[in-house]
């Protein structure tokens, strides 16, 4: 077997450019559309919304229409906003892939145009998908209408649909050409998609941050109050710490084996999956988090003193940690199985052992797992019954 | 509006592994299966097999599991051959996409398992976008089984599925963890994808490689008596100038303007499309290549003696030059705007003016094009009346 004279390397670089702001369609539209370089003429925009964040903000079309009309040197909006159902529906066929790719074409947006997408994560998950794949690939601004997204995946550099009952089995790793967050998009969140990002939070905090988890003991009573100063802080500083992780950590598209910022979601992805996607990601990602610490407290030698401080401060931020998936130890460890395949490669499980420390194990003790998960459980319903 | 202080580049790097051999799975098998690593235990192999390869060679199943026995260390065969239409057809829809992607799962092929694809163009592209996307990525190995594919799409870092009547409208760049010209697969090819691969040949060598013109000229009558030898120098040869223009080009994803090697091609794939695909991709692109040396000449400053050159060359080759589609002018031109939507941005067209010399056109002359694609024609008619 003989290797071509021309072989050599593929390499590939994108800018990963993250913002903050508010109101980015008022008196700051000029920053966004700048964003949007076009080499001949306006750049076409095609606008893609959540359904749940216009019931939320209904003036938006008006703002975006008011915004493109301002900065009509900068963008053109090709035909009214797409408007596209949100939550994990929007993931679990292709309808909503579908739409959007067929409005790229018939809309003509190429390559060079732009997808200015709104809304959740599992719409931008599906959105974003579309855009990265239409021609192989069209320009995509994600603007993430919640906590979670705007602190983690809406800043990554994935995308994803769920197929054959698997989550995120079909997807790509393609950077967006720009994220931004707009708090103001955050005011009008239920009280459960308020707090969703903060258990994100506080897992990044445990891996990379510990002046973080501080921080976040010390204003839960605030963020709880929904105070957008601070929910902002927080935000920016895990979407800071989400970023750093994709653009200095050495393997963005996860081509190796390391991703240390799946701790807790082994089992956070398996509960969404039991519950049938009931339980939202952020309060399995709380849930998902303690039993994992569990674990390093009964296996790793982590402080037991670690697990009760968070614990408590997940309950401070409003997680409620009861779930009755708990209950089902076995198919609940599948996940660590689910969560292998999925990554692929042997086994690789980031576990803390402190705030800041953290550890790669490739062995998990399916005994003392199932301890951990009935601590956790435990606690959950202890919970539970003091609120009850 | 606020960039995040961790902003940065995403930078990521793919090696590409183009082989050629003869005999992948007898002699040289060990080869072949030290392609594949597994850190633990053989390395997982799906493999698809194209529908009509297998006609062609039906003891390719039984090689491939020889192939696999004798391995046993190094690869495992997860399940049987998946069969999978070929033709333009497995990019129609999304069918095989969905066959490859369900086997992927149900087979528990992972991020660090292998896809194995054997078949034409349309195949490796199905097979592909559905490898590139399962877990947002899993190995594949390409071992194309045409002349076409050998030289060209398949030792590329391309895929894609035709959508909304729209050709490879969804799609990624996606580097295979190798690819395989196994040049044995070649000698079953009919006498159209015998030499379909042979008008990319005369495209890039316009585009880069004058010598390879000549030696095109010089070997026209061995090629079309199905010489192997020649046939292998001539795909290696012309993937090895498509590699070295991905590796070393500067551009491998397209992210920028340049596509030089995309030379005849607005109007190849439009004549693919208005013949309904009945007119083969390399038919289709030895009138495209004619049609733009044409323009050359009319518009550019090419000398009348090189497109007479070209086509007697691509006429010796066996390529009918005659397509009743030329006739309809219209349609025909509006593969320029297609072509432009598909790469993005303004216009830009390549155009050979002499062999190893081109230049990028960003505007085209309707009423001049209209006249080259009339004397392509009658060039073709008058071919075939003299050989009718």
């Amino acid at each position: 077997m003989q290797e071509l004279a021309s072989n050599g390397s593929v390499s590939v670089t994108w800018r990963h450019r993250v913002h903050t702001c508010r109101h980015a369609f008022a008196d700051e539209g000029g920053a966004l559309a700048n964003l949007l370089p076009c080499d001949s003429g306006p750049a076409q925009v095609l606008i893609v919304l959540d359904e749940g964040l216009l019931r939320a903000q209904p003036d938006l079309p008006a703002q975006l229409s008011a915004w493109s009309d301002t900065h009509r040197s900068l963008v053109h909006a090709a035909g009214a906003p797409l408007i596209v159902p949100g939550g994990e529906q929007a993931k679990n066929d292709r309808t909503e892939f579908d739409l959007v790719v067929r409005a790229i074409h018939e809309r003509h947006i190429c390559r060079r145009s732009y997808v200015l997408a709104l809304g959740g994560g599992a719409v931008l998950d599906a959105v974003g998908f579309a855009a990265a794949t239409a021609h192989r690939g069209v320009r995509l601004i994600r603007m993430p209408s919640t906590t979670l997204s705007q602190a983690d995946a809406g800043v990554g550099v994935k995308n994803g649909l769920n197929a054959f009952g698997a989550k995120n089995l079909v997807g790509s790793f393609a950077p967006p050409w720009a994220v931004v967050n707009d708090t103001m998009l955050l005011c009008t969140l239920s009280d459960r998609d308020w707090r969703a990002g903060l258990s994100e939070a506080v897992k990044v905090a445990l891996l990379k941050d510990p002046s973080l988890l501080f921080e976040l003991e010390h204003t839960a009573t605030a963020l709880r109050g929904r105070d957008l100063d601070v929910m902002e802080r927080i935000v920016t500083r895990t979407a800071e710490l989400h970023v750093s992780h994709i653009v200095a950590g050495g393997d963005p598209f996860e081509l190796e084996r390391a991703r240390p910022l799946d701790f807790g979601h082994w089992s956070a992805h398996q509960l969404e999956q039991m519950t049938g996607f009931g339980l939202s990601h952020g309060d399995a990602v709380a849930i998902g988090t303690l039993i994992d610490l569990q674990y390093a407290t009964l296996m790793l030698g982590a402080s037991s003193e670690l697990s009760q401080r968070v614990a408590n401060c997940l309950e401070s931020l409003g997680f409620p940690l009861h779930c009755d998936a708990l209950g089902e130890e076995d198919r609940l460890l599948e996940g660590i199985e689910r969560f292998r395949e999925h990554l692929g490669g042997s086994l690789a499980i980031t576990m803390v052992t402190a705030p800041g420390v953290s550890d790669e194990v490739s062995h998990i003790d399916l005994d003392c797992m199932r301890q951990a998960i009935r601590l956790t459980r435990r606690r959950g319903d202890d919970r539970a019954s003091r609120a009850g």
